[in-house]
């Protein structure tokens, strides 16, 4: 697949050397697995193929970064402070996303949007958030409790697969006793408790 | 017992006599178990029986007004419009309080406060408020799963007691798929997920 060309200047292979050269082989392959499930969400939901092909390859683009290289950034870029206490696995997201514009010249914003909220959600979220959300969570490899139901939903009706993973993953961390980001909460409120923008 | 009249100008009979007129009888009854439970709590962490006392029968003081009274208080009081989506549960406890310090001359702060953190509680919660708050959670009759840990807690650790009260609380309401206030997530967050004041 190719991508336009003011969207990123490599083709679909090219960033697949990139990304197997720089990420672990498990990680690797999950990408793999989050884009086949992504493009075939993309398939019954009518949505672009590339923007999905291009946000699920990237998704994970910077997982495996250092916390020290994400704090150096925190640091240097104060609106992100209140980032700083989250760990990886919001930094990965909020701020992989623009690791991956610097390094790569990924100039989508939709795109760049979609990799941000693939872990944290949001009160709003355009179908490709939801598409590459609900790929994570439910690509072929997962096998938690509620893995199937989350399947179905996704296959059903998007926002009410977004609302499952969004109320079984707060319970997930919680059960955990891992912190919650903010906006995970907002997009709680508004996808699951019904809460407006009042 | 007397409080002092700096607090409040009645005295605990008089208030008794206040709430059981103006109470459903089961709320009434609840009240006395929570101030029950909260004075053993003040005995064993030494806190002020007097502002513990007051707390526990206030918390619930406005607990049956109707969403019409708390819709007409937030409509007039802009500072409270974020409140307005998150129901009863919330308002009788934030706006409440500030019913009894208008309609009762309550003119003690702390236990203002204790008041209106007593479902949402806070990243930033004093004994008193923890008292009410656990008081609330464990009293006599309260018999969900996990309630005998909650006493067993309540008795051991105070802060452990919080952070087991406020995980549980969460999962129940997400399990509702109940609306939740931001403030019990920075609650959470803080007792729970040890994130700090950065």
């Amino acid at each position: 697949m190719d991508y336009p060309k003011e969207w990123i200047n490599y083709t679909r292979e090219e960033l697949l050397a990139i990304l197997s050269k720089n990420l672990s082989k498990k990680r690797y392959q999950h990408i793999l697995r989050v884009e086949e499930e992504a493009l075939k969400l993309a398939d019954y939901y009518h949505a672009d193929c590339a923007e999905v092909s291009l946000a699920a390859l990237l998704h994970d683009y910077a997982k495996e970064r250092s916390d020290a290289e994400y704090l150096h950034y925190i640091d240097e870029h104060p609106q992100f402070a209140m980032l700083r206490p989250y760990g990886n696995n919001i930094w990965h997201g909020m701020i992989g996303a623009l690791f991956a514009k610097k390094e790569l010249g990924l100039n989508n914003p939709n795109v760049v949007r979609a990799i941000q909220l693939h872990t944290v959600g949001g009160k709003q979220m355009t179908q490709l958030d939801k598409i590459i959300f609900i790929a994570d969570y439910i690509e072929p490899n997962r096998h938690f409790e509620g893995v199937d139901e989350a399947r179905k939903l996704a296959y059903t009706n998007l926002n009410q697969a977004v609302s499952y993973a969004l109320s079984h993953t707060l319970i997930y961390l919680i059960q955990r006793g891992y912190p919650i980001f903010p906006m995970t909460l907002d997009a709680y409120n508004h996808w699951v408790g019904r809460i407006g923008d009042e």
